[in-house]
């Protein structure tokens, strides 16, 4: 089996990295720029003024759009492209988290393609093009700075949260200035790191073969995103701990931690947590805390090894086989509730009505279209019965 | 401090990655492409009629040089650069290891700028542009198939070995089956082993503050490399070990390895190096694996804490400060014994005579217009103190 790494973004890394967005932007000719961002945080830090003053000093023109939400809406998006092409809009600049990186691709897809945006992501079509984005990354989570990854809930038609791959949404350029992440909010924090962690253990998780080099790196990062994601949150001005949690972010999901696997990973987890989350809107890392847990216990027999081996190099379980596995299993619910974390829907106060299960399985399998991951094939029942142990 | 990551190359992984050479030059719109080799095992595994094969079935045009050899030489770089112009070439395929991909490298600049080629290797001019390469990689080592450097030797003037680091070069494509290495010879994988390992050596040595995330991921690394390099040669048809050692090859250099660091590396080890390869003809490896400790005797007490930490991480080296980098030390020449490599001057039967001494000082120091180092800098004297400690 083949597999491929392809991770084009220039990426500048450390305090003050910001400062370069101009420069960024006029290294690819960057005439029309849409800043693209979600609340007030960014306008009240300063970023948004400095990044203003920045593009004026080069002569490059703006316009702008705010009010990226949280697992971001088609409505938004149409609204931006809408912008884009009124205003001839040829770069994007994502200033934000996951969240508003992904709306700027979605918008990037939509200015670069004809037709409805929304096909791209009921896979309908690929995108065979984009205006270009380039990123300002306030937030260590979802890595979609340097992933080929998007996804966007359709607010207008059933609150589906539907992902769109393809390497042509990879950003242009990424910013990585650790320091301003200091002042998130710990939740932020928390499901951020659990939002990294999973991205790795993703891809640790593919039937097949995979090679030692990776499965080193792969645990390498989780072991460091464990430790860090703790250390951030009781030193909100460490550096280091901001800074290893920030390019962990980027790395878990920029192809590295599946090199040599037989497949892209499982990503089961993740589908599970999308109609989750599309449909509760809770944050995309609380749903995976909750679903992970309840995925292992049902899938772990399939190859209890793989467990334990990630524990053994994690969390340095001894016991092999399926005690090591159920070991390792107890060892990440422990290490979610440090991060205040719910590790089931009752913790995040969801009671799921039958109709409600219904509505989930319908949506997860595209309404019997498809089985999802990779390490166990999940049929709809297996859904039904990961649903219900996360109860 | 900022720094950069950035590594563009399109990379196809695993069994028969090599099969897809005419996809990627049609993808990349080759015309005329220049098939560069080295010596005649490409011709004799049958890969070379192979690529012939695949290329004229796409329609894609080509003509061929080989000859090659380790520590690629400016002369036959110039004989490829006249007939690179004469063919109209537009695309450069490196088909071998390290010294065949520096050597296109150089080529590619040649093609691309007018004046002469050498001037980017002696620092006299920036390259603005190249001709693509594009690499099916023979041999795992250098990390070339993903690095921003290249090093010419000449041949035409004081044999100086001299290197050119720029983006410009990154390969735009590299195809790595791991199964092509199994024919190697001992003595390559034994080299291509301390190669791979000094990559992220030279780059865990910086001065300054780097992050643990990067640390962790480089010490798995080096980890990885010292086993697989071993496995290699216990086992010449582990398809794992060989991926491992290969996909190492690629990351060590490419420039993830010093993100987060105040600096690209140390990298005195690398130059010392070149000034005696580049004088006596012997493998790059094994003049790191001379060099290494020498260069290790005489900086550790700069920052002993540092030595021991990758001692810890890889060797599970208890002590801390001065004896946990004494012991570091011990044990990375009693590795580099164990692949049947030099670990002096003496075992690899030079004696440097007092003028030759003098010639490598004056070599190594640009004749008195450079100091080498970050983690320490070294004078002449400091350097000399270090060949000396090689003896």
């Amino acid at each position: 089996m083949l597999s491929q790494y392809y991770a084009p973004t220039r990426v500048t890394f450390g305090e003050g990295a910001e400062m370069k967005v101009a420069d960024e932007l006029a290294a690819d000719g960057a005439a029309k720029v849409l800043i693209h961002y979600g609340g007030s945080s960014a306008e009240k830090s300063g970023l948004l003024s400095k990044v203003r003053e920045l593009l004026k000093n080069k002569g490059i023109a703006f316009v702008e759009l705010g009010g990226v939400k949280p697992n971001p809406r088609l409505s938004l998006v149409r609204k931006a492209i809408e912008i884009g092409k009124k205003e001839n809009v040829d770069y994007i600049l994502a200033v934000g988290g996951g969240s508003v990186i992904d709306s700027a691709k979605a918008i990037g897809y939509g200015l670069s393609n004809s037709g409805d945006v929304w096909d791209f992501y009921c896979g309908k079509r690929v995108p065979q093009d984009t205006v270009k984005v380039g990123v300002i990354l306030t937030l260590s989570a979802t890595g979609s700075e340097m992933s080929d990854s998007s996804v966007i809930t359709n607010d207008e038609d059933g609150w589906l949260k539907r992902g769109c791959n393809s390497n042509v949404c990879r950003p242009a350029f990424a910013l990585l200035d650790p320091c301003l992440t200091y002042t998130l909010p710990d939740y932020q924090i928390e499901v951020g790191t659990v939002d990294i962690m999973m991205h790795t253990i993703e891809r640790w998780f593919h039937s097949g073969n995979g090679i030692d080099i990776t499965d080193d790196l792969a645990a390498a990062l989780i072991k460091n995103v464990k430790e860090k994601g703790l250390e951030c949150l009781k030193d909100r001005n460490s550096y280091e701990a901001h800074a290893s949690l920030m390019w962990a972010s980027s790395l878990s999901h920029n192809g590295l931690m599946a090199l040599g696997n037989d497949q892209r990973g499982d990503w089961a987890c993740h589908q599970l947590e999308h109609e989750l989350s599309g449909m509760f809107d809770i944050a995309h890392g609380a749903g995976l805390a909750i679903i992970f847990p309840a995925w292992s216990k049902y899938v772990y027999k399939t190859n209890p090894e793989r467990f334990a081996k990630l524990g053994r190099l994690v969390f340095g379980i001894k016991e092999e086989g399926e005690k090591g596995a159920e070991k390792t299993i107890e060892e990440f619910i422990a290490y979610f509730k440090k991060l205040n974390m719910p590790t089931s829907l009752a913790d995040a106060d969801i009671i799921l009505s039958d109709s409600q299960m219904e509505e989930l399985l319908d949506k997860a399998t595209f309404y019997g279209k498809r089985t999802l991951g990779a390490f166990k094939i999940l049929e709809r029942e297996d859904m039904r019965a990961i649903y219900e142990l996360a109860k």
